[in-house]
């Protein structure tokens, strides 16, 4: 099923959200609105979507529901700039990065101005709850993508460690969705632990597909190039379960060991761990992670009222394990 | 006058906002730990002095200052940890900065970490007036610094321009910090506003100082080196005044228009300038120009109650002038 398809409940919602970014976009300084109308165009908007889907099930106010829902994306879109930065990514949704069209200063720049607009929006809702929680998961995020530069080309992770840190670097921004959508609409306390515990079960399964695609997805879908995390050296569970199934002449135990290897022969590696990946059983059992965390998201829903929205986040749940991009 | 005896009203008070900075060092991952104690040690802590202060003329309530107090001393800290990664700085404070002991990656997300941080303690005043302050002078702070990378090696600036820019990136914490503490004190609002004013024009007049020390302070006053201001491309008011006084055969403008010369012929341009401006009537003009902000700055207090606390911010507005470092 297509996302399109999926946000029929909030699709009006959602294009008030969109309007509300590009009004971001309308700034009295050109530089700045350059940048800002680059990065804010496109996106999937499946963080706002479980903003306010989650916000369905009680009192759906959509004065503080917008500018939470508009919160979620430029917080998210933030941290695709700093990571983008951090990472020299040249690519990000099929076009060039603000740190290779700008340089890596102005996309530092660019990532506080959007985290400092995406917190005045959480400000709008005027609920302290969701504001504390808003300032925490960005220093969840952020600690956790510091964990990763100090895990790079590190061979000795524990399955314990990747899963602590894609919570932190990616489920932490999907609970929060959820999470603030449920507080603005004033759902009891067992709702907005269990929309909680969907949103973050379902982003640790969409990392997990992420981490998966970057082996097997192919370069025009995802709108970046395949194989980055090994450039990176970021040890994902595909590499993982790579890493058991041949402990020796493994592609990934050589790059990680010799970071400073030539260019053609770190290729020639990352060809090699993307060809195995695809070939033998760790893309299938990457799914099967990915889609027991998603099972696990389901369950939570069930103490929900049934309802076209607890309808349309199983939907999101399932699109999370069969996406392409 | 020294800093520590300019103090002596809210010693106490900025003890606490120092156990407050010490407690966030205190994390469950030593990697950021130790990034959070090298940065989190030394500062004049100027500005969390202004909130306090700003809070002493009605309502003085520690638990509301003391969150917002450490709030502005983070965000502080925050921007110098991104502004020495975007110019690649290699000292301050007289230590090695976070992006040359551990690279710029880590100096961006420990940055973000820290505006986070900074958010929390904001949240954590309750109230939403001060909250969407704080969200609103980071985007001031980060367009500003923004603003100075596109205005990089231009020397067509104005004077305006200058001042916007200083506004932006330094005055507009100041405001944040004194209006704030006035905010959370239930000052009226009339007291409100001459508390910002204050603020914005005490922040104009010490980073002229600021921009001033880059040309006529000493390396070992200043814990960095002199000259950065030009190494960057940024344009301050020394420069500009040096341009109107020796329109030809200037140091800055054969820099500004070379910026790829080689690096020896760079230094010495840099050298020759700091030469002239220590020689000439710039220092002086200079030090005329933030002497009339702080007047202005001081003229704000007039509307206050006298008091311990207006003798203090007056204090303050002579230290920002007389300052070497």
């Amino acid at each position: 099923m297509e996302l399109t398809a999926i946000y029929k409940l909030v699709r009006g919602d959602l294009a008030q959200v969109e309007r509300q970014i590009k009004s971001v976009t309308e700034v009295d300084f050109p530089g700045l609105a350059k940048l800002l109308k680059h990065i804010l165009l496109g996106g999937k908007a499946l963080r706002p979507a479980l903003t306010l889907l989650s916000a369905r099930f009680y009192d759906y106010n959509l004065d503080l529901l917008l500018p939470m829902a508009t919160s979620v994306e430029l917080m998210h879109t933030s941290t695709l700039v700093h990571d983008d930065a951090i990472d020299n990514s040249a690519m990000r949704r099929g076009r060039p990065t603000v740190n290779s069209l700008w340089g890596e200063d102005r996309a530092v720049l660019l990532g506080d101005y959007l985290f400092a607009k995406a917190g005045e929006f959480a400000a709008l809702t005027g609920n302290l709850r969701v504001i504390r929680l808003f300032a925490q998961t960005l220093q969840i995020i952020s600690s956790g993508e510091l964990r990763q530069t100090f895990d790079a080309f590190n061979l000795e992770q524990s399955r314990q460690q990747y899963f602590e840190r894609i919570t932190g670097k990616t489920a932490s921004l999907f609970a929060l969705s959820t999470q603030s959508g449920a507080i603005l609409s004033q759902a009891p306390e067992e709702s907005i632990q269990a929309l909680k515990r969907y949103g973050t079960n379902l982003g640790i399964a969409f990392q997990v597909v992420d981490d998966l695609l970057d082996f097997v997805g192919t370069e025009g879908d995802l709108g970046k190039p395949v194989g980055s995390d090994l450039s990176q050296g970021t040890l994902t569970l595909p590499a993982m379960l790579l890493l058991e199934l041949s402990p020796k002449d493994n592609p990934v135990r050589e790059l990680f060991s010799n970071p400073d290897m030539p260019e053609a022969a770190r290729q020639e590696k990352i060809k090699r761990a993307i060809d195995m990946v695809g070939s033998s059983s760790v893309r299938a059992e990457c799914y099967k992670v990915a889609s027991d965390y998603c099972d696990k998201a389901r369950r939570e829903l069930e103490s929900l009222p049934a309802s076209p929205a607890r309808k349309t986040l199983v939907e999101i749940a399932d699109f999370v394990v069969s996406r392409k991009t």
